[in-house]
């Protein structure tokens, strides 16, 4: 009864495509901080509206803005100068009136400010949270008229608040796995027995053929540097870990550079006192870096939706993201013969967001395989995702699920 | 010498696929406001250098947050009750020494605000600019080392600032033809000789086979309209319009909605004071919205580099997606045979940005064209424009070139 | 049956002591325009409720706070380069039920900008507004049990809402006529006269024994002036009249200086392009500079409340700090003998403002006169005043009374 | 050498007078607050600039700005919903260029806030810095041509920055000291073992004749207060405290009164979260509260100045506030026969601030005294104190002289 329908892809399979490009903001650049700022208070406030209301009411912050701060840093630790300031902008429903006549009065600010600070704390250890940053709220009063619900017993499936659309796709490419989990490592356990290596990390690979060039630029840490050699020596490690990684995902060739701005002789460098450019005039906000999938993949159709902050409830533009991305990965997990699949999920404003205007799959199979063969199967799995939509709710609010 | 190259699209021209999205959100969307303060401030900035210091300094202000009011609608007038608050974020040399040894301190802070102001006076007529609208601005002082030469007799091509793509096409579809000449028409001939229409036009296309559905979301404001006979009227007008320019671009069935999210029975209509969605709930902020030919393709590949508010000099994102859109556009327009045409333009940081690392042609030619009969005659035209790529930077500073 | 006292002032009236500090801020030092702003607002608010509500509900926005800018004064006209930041600070009541069940919206943040914006192109005009300062506003919702009634029909008196208490004096000595009357004269016909003028005059009066010396800041505006030659000509004119005011106020020998600090060798001299050291580092607010009769009077007892931004309906600080400065110019006028008067009222929490716990008039006779030739016809004009006190109320709205 | 005078004061001792007020606003009042924060960020900033320079340089903090919060206090702990904002505001040099060269970036910014925050802790233990208050920062940089000197080997005596006064007395009268002990003691010893008493206790003394009548407002802290019993019992165990502290003062009558605004029938009483006014609906801000002695005495001359975040080196408005009521309390406590003490010092601009334009103590002596008995010895205390004048810089940066 869902509008699914399975087709080829017009186009060659991404991994065989002549020119590729591939980019990701690891956490600590600004325009991620912002994002996982937005997120992290889109789950606080969904978590308070369940403890205290018992279901998600009308909310949306997905408009974080950052503006830099000053840094001096120095060989063995430097300071910041002027602190980087973070304005978390959006609505949330302030007042409810519950079955039983009770008036609640939530404390979203204060919720929205707790979140963003343990945020922060998590990903950028080496910030000091209100003296490196000033973390501040503007909540206005959402639309009353637009409380979700989500949460309660024998709930609905929610409506679509909006003609919208998301786009998933997989297998991720050998350049999209290699940008992709080098951050993850290098933010990961690499960075664990790595202090040097500071949060803000970005990488773009890009693939000419058969030849795989990554370039990581990767702000370092100055408390765990004491001079030129041992920076050079951070960047060198960075560059071997890197390759290492790449030759586990790739036989192509690859070429690593990391921090190709850098000036040796000037002394020139990416140093840092926090581990992240925002410390020093790198501006950022909600929405400008990663998909929902964690990459910026120009050789792919993309929404401009930004997914973190959003009420997962309903917002139509965060739920598809990171459904349309949940469902290519099971299908192609599930089905043989799949190159590439791109799935795309159109809603209808006010239409159950169960049942899409169209949930549209487009594959290149393996020479062997027919879609016919395969669409019986792909469209089940589509289904039963469709189905269950609400699980992505619930897995958002619970922090399963990246949103950039 | 330039590294251009032209080859096959290795997939179907955009018109010939079987679902198309197309999306533009007009200038009193509370994104677009965002871009248009960004470039306004942009734009007043270069004109500041290049009048006191003759050519551009360092600067980039891509990063400005609207946090969206309160209003009061009512037929026949109502008023904001809170006002919009606008925050330009950015960077800015605020010291210079001329040459001679004199120091020139830059007004920077002031011709941010003067250029935004200005700015939305023209495109929010009805917004009054200090009281329905706050705009505040935070500008840090660039990295010093990092000034950008633009102006001077004999200047060098700048380096790109940057590793960085940009990506353009031509020709428009119908459908992207269609929504792009509505918003512009609605906010221009249509919308002076209707007052009622506010800014705040969204406009969303979609394609299934032959069959185009325009989706339109347009502000109206409450001053010119009287009772909900004349709302009614209002949005029917607009239909009219609008299914009339759609008919005068495409063969295909057309249809129009206007404002489906009303109810009007209940009296939950779009009506607001100002002509924006910003006096009420809707924040915004600069690239979220429109790419740099004024449209959001999904089913193109598309940058997610902010063009507004970059410094037009150097800044790689902005100047090669203007670019290689303009490339595409003079392509098409001189030669024949094109179907569909995507130019990509990558950089590499610190070579001079008129020697792209890769400057990449793709073309769907017509039937009876080889991509051969015509790949002299658009490497030419491609390598001009390379040529006289600071073309772009004089024509933004002066505004002949939109970015959003 | 109102508690109403008249003594003698157990001191020698001020006009007799050996030694007389007087102060006053002119409406352009940044403390007064804070006040000035504060006290604008508090009008706006008053006449939006009596216009929409018919009676002035809760407010207090006695808390402006302004932020200096930066500026580029020049000989001929400099410019402001960043600018001054002014926050609005307060509470205000932004919904109210009608008698007959209507909802209202009170557009509080609107008038409050309005109305700051309104007062600082009339008190400041060579101040733009919008880019030379920028205006914002943080205006909280009012504790809704305190909601006050003025203005309506048969309205009782309002109870006062704290304890508190206001001093007032009569007459004002020579140096305080000296003081007030000459940033008055600055700032009204002569500054008509004379743009160069700016309306930051702080004008400092001291008297040691017989010798008056009035020391006179007046910041000039930098487009009214070509050269050193002007501005020393600018300062002598200002001296010259100043002291013909002084000589019509006394028999004394009065020294005046103007801008003493001033090197003009140095070129160090007080410039400004806007005629406020607000641009340039002198950050201000409300409550700090001149007492509810316009002058610091270390002298004289002094109430610490801020006058300015308060709701003049029941704030016992600002009313009781009016009212007896009106009483004792009433008093002085009316009553014969008296060469100094004291007044204080001292309010209850919750006792009707028109019968403070205690009323106390103290005075210093001439020498022929005793303390009871003159206590009934005192005593008769404190009672009537006080009978009246919501006059006091109504002449604040109306903009009658100054409070700084 | 200085220009010391003697003389007697033209009216009784406060003592004597017939009606004395007296007020204090408790650390935790939001006035308070603000003096607090502005008076750390000062000394912190002192203190970053003697480690870094050797010597002060020039700064001002004297503005900060607290907007209240929302909160929702309720019997056994509520919460903050909206949090307090707080704006430090001034101007402080951020770089310096030291005698051999190098340029020193100085982290104004980050200090201020981290003062401000370190202060906030200590000042209101119930108060969740970064969730319950915002603590935002915008520092201007100083007019570098005032950079003050102190703290250098051989350094000399400042000149005054101003033609300004100051003013001091001693002894306190009973009712002065009732109020400033009571204050004290509850914020310390009592408040140690009574957790349920705030920060936030405001004094206010009135004596007429000899009755004195201490009104008590003091925010109770929800956490520690179970229902109106334990509400009604803490305000009569400081009812109770106060009345035997006051009584150890004075033989005169005392009637103590502790929250008189509440209705404990209707439930309304003065139950606060964190233990301040601040959190809902009571803004603040620097010098609007106590003066540098810690009292509001309108019986006595006040100077307006405000004593907190000054610069200490230099600022005549700070130096001789504090160094008269220094100087009062060493004449009082050395010669004997004083029943009332004023002292008032007066700078002129550019002089050596040991070398007051005038130096003025005015006394009310003992029946059996006559001034000229005490003339030489009072005389000789003032010299010394002025002769050890930046012996306050001192105290006032290492936190030994509390400015309100």
């Amino acid at each position: 009864m869902r509008n699914i329908q399975v087709s080829e892809l017009d186009r060659r399979a991404v991994e065989d495509q002549e020119v590729e490009i591939v980019e990701r903001k690891g956490i600590g650049h600004p325009d991620s901080i912002c994002d996982g700022i937005a997120e992290a208070v889109s789950r606080g406030l969904s978590q308070l509206y369940l403890d205290r209301v018992g279901h998600v009411l009308h909310y949306n912050t997905d408009e974080t803005q950052l503006v830099a701060g000053n840094a001096a840093p120095s060989y063995g630790g430097g300071e910041v100068v002027d602190p980087i300031y973070v304005l978390i902008v959006g609505r949330a429903t302030k007042e409810y009136e519950t079955d039983d006549g009770r008036e609640l009065t939530l404390p979203v600010g204060r919720v929205a400010l707790e979140s963003a600070r343990a945020y922060l704390r998590e990903a950028l250890p080496e910030l000091e949270v209100g003296t490196d940053i000033v973390v501040d709220v503007k909540l206005g009063e959402g639309s009353g008229d637009l409380q979700d619900v989500f949460g309660e017993d024998g709930a609905q499936v929610p409506m679509a608040n909006d003609t919208s659309f998301g786009v998933g796709h997989a297998p991720l490419t050998e350049t999209e796995r290699i940008v992709l989990e080098a951050e993850r490592e290098l933010n990961g356990a690499y960075g664990a027995d790595h202090p040097e290596i500071g949060q803000d990390i970005k990488i773009m690979g890009k693939r000419e053929g058969d030849t795989i060039d990554i370039t990581v630029a990767a702000a370092m840490v100055d408390a765990y540097i004491d001079d030129i050699d041992e920076y050079r020596e951070a960047t060198e490690r960075v560059e071997a870990f890197v390759t290492g990684l790449a030759e586990e995902h790739t036989d192509r060739e690859v070429h690593v550079e990391v921090n190709t701005a850098d000036d040796l002789e000037e002394g020139s460098i990416y140093l840092t006192t926090t581990g992240t450019s925002a410390e020093q005039g790198d501006d950022g906000s909600v929405g400008r870096g990663n998909r929902a999938n964690g990459l910026i993949t120009p050789n792919r159709p993309m929404s401009m939706e930004a997914t973190s902050g959003k009420n997962p409830v309903n917002h139509i533009g965060k739920i598809y993201n990171l459904l349309s991305t949940d469902i290519a990965e099971a299908v192609v997990e599930e089905v043989d013969g799949i190159r590439d699949l791109q799935v795309r999920l159109l809603s209808q404003i006010g239409r159950p967001i169960d049942q899409p205007h169209v949930a549209d799959a487009q594959v290149v199979t393996e020479e062997s395989v027919a879609v016919a063969d395969i669409e019986e199967e792909a469209t089940a799995i589509i289904d039963e995702r469709l189905a269950n939509v609400t699980d992505v709710t619930r897995r958002v609010i619970d922090g399963e699920i990246t949103t950039f």
